[in-house]
Order: C-alpha cells, then sequence, then structure tokens
C-alpha cells in the first residue's frame, strides 16, 4: 500500500484574482450577479478589466486557496491545475511553491494565457466574480499522476472542475484512484450558479458515493435541492452524503453526518474586508482537522478560524501562519 | 501661455511591485539593507524571487505612487514613464489610468520587460526593496512632451531617475520647460543610498535652482550633507533651497522655506502594516495642499494624512479616496 506523503491533494483550476474595489453600482452596470461566479470569454475580460479601478493581483483558484490554507496549518499539501508558462503562470506556480505546496502541474506551452478571475470587492466586504479560464481549460486526465493521489489522505476536488471540457474526467479519474487506495475524496460545490448547471451530476457524485465529504454554503446546498427551506435540504444531504458541512457566514456552521446534526459558531471577526477565499479556507482548516484526528467540532472550528482570518483582508490566502493563527485562539494542529 | 491641465505631472521609472511578508533574517541571509532599494539585475531578480515567499503584485513605482495619490485628492495628474508591452506593463497602464492619471508614454515593443521592485515587508511594517529597472532603463528625453510639461502647475521628478541612463536628460529636458512656462519643479531624493550614487549632482540641481522644491526624509537629508545632526543638515538644506520638506515617519515633517522652519506632528496611525508608498504619499498630498493654495502647515497635514492612509495596508497606493479620507480628519481639498 502506498504510504501517505501529503494530507491533501487539491485539484482545481489555477487562476490569479485581479481584486479590485467596486461600488455596487458598478456590478449593476455591468449586469454582475453580485457574489457569484461567471464565466467570461476574453473579449468580455477585457471590457470588464477597461471598466474596473486599480487592481492588484494574487494567486487564486479555490481549491488552491484551500492548499495554500492547508499548508499554512503546517499540513502536507499538493496541487494539479493547469497555467500556460507565461508571466501569470509563473506568478501563480511561484505563489503555489513558495507556500511549501507540492505543483507539479505541466503548463501549457501554446493556447489560451493562464486564467484570471476578475474580483470586484464592494463596501460590504462582498465579492462578485468574473473568470476568464483560459489555460484552465486544458486540464485532462493525464495530468493526474496515479502515485500522487493514492498517496494523499484526502483528494479535494471543486465543483468548478465541471465547467472546462475534459478536467470532470481527471476529476472522476483521481476520485476512483484515491478510493482504489483506500483514501477519501472530498467536494465543493462551489458555487451556486455552478450547481445550477450540473446540478444532476453533482446529485449523482453524492449518491454513487464517488464523493466521500461534500462543502457547500447555504446558497449551493438550497440550488442542489431546489428548496428555499434550509432544514429541507439539510434533511436531505444527510440522506445522500457520508459527511457534508454547511457553511452560513456569520451564522457558523453545521456538520452534517449520520451520528449528528451538529451547529458550531462562527469565529470572531473585527471587520470583513474581502469575503474572498472564506469558504475556501473554511475548508482548509475542516480537513487539516480530519487530517489531524480531530473531531467534526473542532474540525469546523479551525474551518472557522481560517476563514475568519482571510475575510480581514483583501486576497483570498491567508496573509499569517494558519497554525499560529489557530494556537493563538487555544487551538493546536 | 499655456493653460494649466495638470496640477501634478509626475516623471519616474514604472514599476510593478511584488510585495511579500519576510523575517528580518530573510533579509540578513540575502545580504540586503533593510529600509533601503537596491538596484539589482535579471538573474538576482530571478534568485530573489525563488527565495521569497508568496507574494502579491501591485502597481507601484514612487513617482507613480505620487501621482496616483494626487488623482486620489481628486486634483489632475499626469505620468510620465516607460513599461513594455507586456502583461506586467499593461498591468501598470490599466492601474495608473483607471486612477484617472493620464498616462500616454509609449511603451517599449522591444528590449527587457517591464520593472519589477521586489518588495519585503518585514513584521515591524518596514520595507525592504530591489529593483529590477527593465524597461524603465529606456525612458529618454523624447518621451518629455514640452506641451504637456508646459501645461503642469508642478512637474515632480523622483532622484531615482538618476539611475537609468538617459532618464536624468529628460529629467533637466522637462525642468527646463517647466521653467520657461513658468511652473515649478519638485524633487524627491527618493532613498539615502541614491543620494550617495548622486550627491554632487542633486546639490547642483538645488544650487542652481533646477528644482523648487525637495523632498527628503531624515536618512535622505543626512546622506546629502553628510552629517549624523538634523539641525545642521537642515540648516544647510535652507541655506540652499526655495522650499524643502522633511520626513520624520512617527515625528512628523519640517518644512524649511526662507520664511521660516515649521514642523507638523505625524497623523495618529492605529497599525502599521507597510510603510511602503509612505514618502511617495506625503508627497501627493503636500502637492496637491500647494496647488489648491493651502498653507505649508496645511499642506503638509495633508501629506501627513496620506502617508498615514498608505501605511495601514499592504501596498502603496491609496485604497481609499484620499479626499474623503482628508475630509473626516476636517480637511477639505
Amino acid at each position: 500500500m502506498t504510504a501517505i506523503r501529503y494530507d491533501v491533494l487539491g485539484i482545481g483550476n489555477a487562476i490569479v484574482d485581479v481584486i479590485a474595489r467596486a461600488e455596487d453600482d458598478f456590478l449593476v452596470a455591468q449586469g454582475m450577479h453580485k457574489g457569484a461566479m461567471a464565466l467570461i470569454d476574453e473579449a468580455r475580460a477585457q471590457s470588464i478589466y477597461a471598466a474596473m479601478g486599480p487592481a492588484v493581483e494574487s494567486s487564486g483558484g479555490s481549491a488552491a486557496n484551500t492548499i495554500v490554507g492547508v499548508a499554512s496549518f503546517g499540513a502536507r499539501a499538493a496541487f494539479v491545475g493547469k497555467v500556460k508558462d507565461d508571466k501569470l503562470g509563473q506568478i501563480f506556480a511561484h505563489d503555489i511553491r513558495a507556500a511549501r505546496v507540492a505543483f507539479d502541474t505541466k503548463p501549457a506551452s501554446g493556447g489560451p494565457s493562464t486564467a484570471r478571475c476578475y474580483i470586484m470587492v464592494t463596501p460590504d466586504g462582498e465579492r462578485t466574480m468574473n473568470t476568464f479560464l483560459g489555460a484552465a481549460q486544458d486540464l485532462k486526465p493525464s495530468d493526474i499522476d496515479e502515485g500522487q493521489v493514492a498517496s494523499a489522505a484526502v483528494t479535494y476536488l471543486e465543483g468548478y472542475l465541471w465547467d472546462p471540457p475534459r478536467a470532470k474526467e481527471a476529476f472522476v479519474k483521481a476520485a476512483a484512484i484515491a478510493h482504489k487506495a483506500g483514501r477519501r475524496v472530498a467536494l465543493t460545490l462551489s458555487d451556486a450558479f455552478c450547481v445550477d448547471r450540473y446540478r444532476g451530476e453533482f446529485l449523482d457524485l453524492i449518491r454513487k458515493g464517488t464523493v466521500d465529504i461534500v462543502f457547500a454554503n447555504e446558497r449551493e446546498l438550497h440550488s442542489l435541492y431546489e428548496t428555499a427551506d434550509f432544514d429541507t435540504a439539510v434533511k436531505a444531504l444527510r440522506g445522500e452524503a457520508k459527511l457534508a458541512v454547511i457553511t452560513r457566514s456569520e451564522k457558523g456552521c453545521v456538520v452534517v453526518s449520520k451520528a449528528a446534526i451538529e451547529t458550531v459558531a462562527a469565529e470572531p471577526v473585527e471587520q470583513i474586508v474581502d469575503v474572498t477565499g472564506a469558504g475556501d479556507l473554511f475548508a482548509a482548516g475542516f480537513l487539516v482537522g480530519l487530517a489531524r484526528g480531530k473531531d467534526h467540532h473542532t474540525a469546523a472550528r479551525l474551518g472557522g478560524l481560517a476563514a475568519a482570518e482571510v475575510i480581514q483582508h483583501i486576497g483570498a490566502r491567508p496573509a499569517v501562519s494558519l497554525k499560529a493563527w489557530a494556537a493563538d485562539s487555544g487551538l493546536q494542529v
């Protein structure tokens, strides 16, 4: 049997965030759904960029943010995702490796440029995203290394992988390898509109046991079961998923397992600056908790702490060591 | 006579900042002078980047930061500086134009890539800079548009312009145009090591009246007159400069003119996160004050307010409208 080399291996779209502050009026004028992620083509990317304010560039990508969070807790982490060998691709690769994450996916030498996500942060801290997938479109099954997946205790996948044409094949391949090796597979539903695009397939993944752990926020959960009633949706999910965590912003989260439904309060936050990465970092803390053998309540607290850190500054990756941050709150990992 | 179209025109190195947190140990291991700016070649740039932690990219450049600050106060601003037509050059151009600054310098189509400044921010908020000048090397006299300089009330130049080979010719050309049109010329001494490289030439600019307004921090002033005594240096400067402002971090600043030596207290700051841009933004506030006909004390307060804003977050450009920021402190511009 393969030895465990990574606590968490993430597979996702490799994206550089282009982050600007914006007023709500701007979102309306641009026809953007506040708080959601929209897929855009290159022409729209240029048009948004021309209209948006001064920006900062920062490596992002949902699963990539999670994996950087895992590494920030001091756990062993790896990431699979596709960039192009261009300036933004070099920035993405530098940042994730500098965060002590193993990242060996071969960059594309031709084709579209490295993926960008244009993120508008409104004064309330909410973020609205527009993603040009670019080179991330090219992730395919051959980018999945069997030995690497088999050596990861958990393989973590983002629902956004359903958008590029062949990434879902990579996803399914990785899940099969992980299960064959006796490992676990986790999935985040990513975004309510993403769930809307792939509802049937996501439900299939849960029902067939392709995924063992599901992360979702309230909006995604409601979209999955097409209901506005939280309790109805939680009951439906509990009947189908082995383990799920529903994040509810300032209301904390609910951990749903066959054994119990546990509510865990959110961590206190002084000021919300930018919610980008909140869900990603929650998943990081929860997965690190599981990897360290903590109970669900403690794992959820680690998730809440990581989310609280990332929403208090601009950018979707931790600005401090999450290991030290958690220790400050009395949680050792 | 040309009408005034710009309150301030800045000429400087067009640079994208690559900002990472670092421990003091890292600076020692890399042989960096804490708090200073070092010029580096491409090989050293790659070596530093490989060693440094996860970074964010943000448009920078000393005079460019100042000019963005001027625009953030609602004043009319223009910038001249050289990028390459590559990804970072596009980012620089987008960010400065999105800040409502006129920026028409033709980008280089060949030669080295857009300039980068690798900035290490230590836990005390101090920043240590390593600049690869790249395309900024190519700024030359033909990049100076006579009509534009003649239409700017103040032309603001950075001492760093002495580093690229022909930029100083552009500098001298711009100063001559400005004076012929009856405008004023301002200079920042930029960095103590920069002063050390060009002491004689900087003193000449002041003594011959090529510059009317001088900005310096304490270290730069001490380097200029090769003395460790503040009062001695201030006295020497007063004998030679028409108007000068010496910034002293938490001790505020000293405005030196023939008429008086005025001390202005620093604005209160909750937490220093990253001092990058403090001097640049001080100059922005002071120049806007002059442009609006304020007295020196009020202009210095505007400078202090702008500096206080920029050191409370990562990055060298304001995160909020400085016009609104100043109004919150009771100063209308």
